[in-house]
């Protein structure tokens, strides 16, 4: 008998009564009772992204979302600038390249947040830039951005402000309006705790103009089409009604906690979480750590991959590792989503039991102690 | 009290198993368990593709899948032949306008099977032809093409064979080997027997050859990098981790019962259907109807918009209107995947309730009774 805990940025645990209600039998996407549901979640999601623009929801991965602002906005011959702090940074590059266009790079020491004056320095460098593309929670790093003032900075010019909230929304605060963004982005399974298959993105005024004279070539991630669509309470495309159906039973969740509480949760688990590692005589890697995942230096002397490989197969608590130029070096523990106190704990604790059995040497029930006092200290809601 | 029955072409109804399946906890995609049901899923899918090409899956609709067989294929400049004789043949054509590629189209009338020796023509008449976009049941229609006789006047040519089998794969035959089909598509909420999320491509070496010169934009959809993440048992970006968790019980459903028994299956209920429908004195709309879904000329003096509806908010049984130029012409009654004989006998009896109340005549059991003829004239297996 093992009990497995998934404490990876994405996917993430699912609560029991979203899974109950995706099980029931499948209804047609063309249909009133299937328009409802559309219309129930497109509302949920506005509030969640702080927003009152257009939502367009793709059956995708996060991915999707993601060339679908690089393909809607963009024409050929347009400048762009892309953040590159990490790995999802970079594939705002990838995705520039992909599609030929020229991109003004801004490269952030991995684990840093950008600096948002460096923004502004690129776009009065570059004059005519489309679009700035940035991250709010960078997952391969565990670094979150200041996007609201990053956002009081692209607001004065003509480009749009794009923004992967992918691992973000729900757990970093985002006030897509507030702040300025004008295409965020986001995917189905990490805040939002439904298994991965929806991307979405929330549309300004000033994103859709730069939607209708785009001329980059696309179809399926045509804003367009979706924006039509949206009229009908529907997607162009079929779309992944059991996901609908699913993220209808998460949003009520999340809406029914409150999103300010919500957000709270994840403050409080990701403090903790940091407390727990350093009680533990381990660093943190990034110096701007988000909420939705703490990533940990792996301390010298420890192979990274076996820590994160024994924590999950020896004792079904799965973390993430690290990617690219960090696999090995560092691990990532999330707390997002579906997600409360005790199961930082529980991490805490594998971790504490791993780290002993390699050799590492710690204090048991220290890293379990140190978070226990920011659970104590933080009023339980 | 009122039982649903989803007669659509897609989604189609999901079999408890797998919806059971699928609400089990969420696991991730990055580990030794998922890649092992990313094997088995594999591995069955070309059972039931009749091949021993790569597959690679999508997570998106199956338009996902057409755009990657014209984003993947094409470069700028090529020539490609669009057979239309559909809503689905026409987004072929789409699909290549959306990407400047200039396409040489076939035009089918609606519900008649295109001639191959038309495809034949077309690729004589315009040398070089890159490839050849075609549809193995057009669902807008409920019309089946000759794919086999289509795919050995292509194999002779240096173009790529392309089948939308979207809504026909577990249906219709498909020898995508034997054929010499160069992409075979398909999605998942048709006779795959799971929710839409999921799209497949079958890719042969002819094709993958285009696909490595391949200069359109692509990134989300770029064979290139599905077929270097396959040889981790993965995909490139976050899976649809339920759908395939799903999708591995459901091909072990499809498996045991056998494919061929499967496709016998269909073609027993399609002509239970027709047989049905006929004896009400109505007429197929389709001269070659596909064993995915019957489609049913709305008699004169009925609404046939009104018909779909009573039947579904009425009776609880959903079949299908007609789209594009056919809506209120035709409805389309589905059988496929996870239905069997009893399932017509539900469509029949309803169809004949709901045309007696809007004032056809008719004799009660008649439609009934010549679909039994057909059940019990077929061998039960």
């Amino acid at each position: 008998m093992k009990k497995n805990y998934l404490m990876t940025p994405g996917p993430t645990p699912v609560p029991p009564d979203v899974l109950l209600e995706m099980a029931k039998p499948i209804i047609h996407h063309r249909t009133p009772q299937y328009q409802a549901i559309f219309k129930k979640v497109n509302e949920g999601l506005k509030t969640v992204f702080k927003t009152t623009n257009d939502i367009c929801v793709f059956t995708s991965s996060g991915t999707g979302a993601m060339e679908a602002s690089v393909a809607n906005l963009l024409s050929p011959g347009d400048k762009a600038i892309v953040v590159q702090g990490g790995k999802f940074g970079e594939r705002f590059g990838e995705l520039c390249k992909a599609y030929g266009i020229e991109f003004i790079p801004i490269d952030v020491e991995w684990g840093k947040a950008v600096d948002p004056s460096e923004v502004k320095k690129a776009l009065d460098k570059n004059k005519g830039v489309s679009a700035v593309y940035t991250t709010l929670s960078e997952t391969s790093t565990g670094t979150v951005n200041d996007i609201k003032s990053i956002g009081a900075i692209v607001k004065d010019y003509d480009a749009a402000l794009v923004v992967d909230a992918i691992s973000g929304l729900g757990a970093d605060d985002l006030q897509t309006d507030a702040w300025g963004v004008d295409m965020a982005l986001s995917g189905s399974q990490k805040g939002l705790m439904i298994p991965p298959g929806l991307a979405f993105t929330a549309v300004s005024k000033k994103a859709w103009k730069k939607a209708e004279v785009s001329k980059l070539s696309k179809y399926y991630f045509s804003l367009k089409k979706y924006k039509k669509a949206l009229e009908e309470n529907d997607t162009p495309f079929t779309s992944a009604v059991s996901l609908f159906v699913g993220l209808q039973k998460s949003l009520e969740i999340i809406l029914n906690e409150g999103l300010d509480n919500v957000l709270a949760r994840h403050s409080k688990m990701a403090k903790a979480a940091r407390e727990g590692v350093r009680a533990l005589g381990l660093a943190i890697y990034s110096s701007s750590p988000s909420n939705a995942v703490t990533p940990v230096n792996v301390p010298a002397g420890i192979d990274g991959e076996l820590l994160v490989k024994t924590m999950r197969d020896k004792y079904g608590v799965t973390v993430a590792g690290g990617q690219s130029e960090l696999k090995g070096r560092i691990f990532r523990i999330a707390h997002l989503g579906f997600m409360e106190n005790f199961d930082c704990i529980v991490a805490m604790s594998a971790l504490e039991i791993v780290l002993t059995e390699m050799g590492y040497k710690l204090e048991p029930g220290r890293g379990v102690g140190a978070a226990e006092k920011i659970i104590l200290e933080i009023p339980h809601r």
